[in-house]
């Protein structure tokens, strides 16, 4: 799962039929390199994230499951607001230190 | 989903006999890091999207779904065309910002 | 789908049982970022493409249906020979335009 | 899979009912360009790791398998603790001499 | 698929049960960007590879049927070991030439 935080919404009328009524966040991924730290992109929400909360994404096959069928064409989903993380930044850089 | 404009159109006579009759667009990825932002690929449509336009995209089996069928040899596929979007630049980059 | 340029073959006499007789091509992506362009990998390829030409490739599980079985091991395969392309180059970087 | 060193816990309370009792570690690859290397994510873990610890991760749809079922909102898992890797460094970098 | 190089050998007492057996290789990925060639991961060997035989190398969902079954909790897989490769190089950077 992929360490991200909720940055926006997206809205789109016209759109495959599965999608309606489907929460759309736009998402960024937190804590890695900084030169590559921009890429956001588009998750499905069924835990009732907000903008500005860290949260857990999964992507993939796995994100069909989380967002409540097989047949949903959705690639990426939100499966939890993140409370708190711990990472031992001793050997890393620090990107979690100040997250 | 990827936030992508779409550029241009691809066409191929040889191919699959399941790509028949799909629209194959070339779409590029948007407001990701601009040293990486260059990415074009093809996606197959079936929202009716147009050059010029935002459109959310999948990729992965997900694709083959929306893109109507299990069986399609098809990776990437547009979902939605998008109306707005609503991004909290404060704490990024601002890449969605002039979007 | 990735657009590749065909650049190559590949012979493997000691492989899996199942990829005798395959034609694996080596191809190379196109029409990206020209410091991530050089990645090659191997594509199996059912639709008779040639070295210098260039192809649609499909990803992932989406390959082995391309190629034929659901069993087959091949996570790369060429779809589709492209005739023609056309990208709208003004909001890119024109990387489409020589090609 | 991916060589891997655990470097952290997260906490979630607000989750996908599948994820409750699950414990997610936060993991970051090892061995790779140091440009790259700060990727962080997090994956189910079922081996029983520790912070510090190199292991073994999977991703995809292969992790909800490891992870022990198909309907797991997972996409990246520990499959295994690592003892000891032994790489040839002279064609290489060395990025694993020192691990 | 992709071109790897066999580098070495990963040990994992602990590890999930299907893992048991199964001889796990770290191979590095060849022919790609310097920039990004030092990405090395740990694929399942079904074929025989040996440290420095460059191979063929699948990933995802693919790597468990290539490993023999479609709940192994392996994501890349060794398919076969590469006799020889021929690529046009001189509209490339000549990667593969000194291959």
């Amino acid at each position: 799962m992929q360490i991200c935080e909720v940055v926006g919404h997206v809205w789109a009328t016209k759109k495959e039929e599965a999608l309606v009524g489907m929460k759309l966040m736009i998402v960024r991924e937190l804590g890695t390199n900084p030169r590559r730290s921009e890429t956001s992109f588009v998750a499905a929400d069924t835990v009732g994230a907000g903008v500005g909360e860290r949260v857990l994404v999964v992507s993939g096959s796995t994100a069909r499951i989380a967002a409540g069928g097989d047949r949903l064409p959705v690639d990426a989903a939100i499966v939890g607001i993140i409370d708190s993380l711990e990472a031992d930044c001793e050997k890393g850089n620090g990107e979690h230190g100040p997250v």
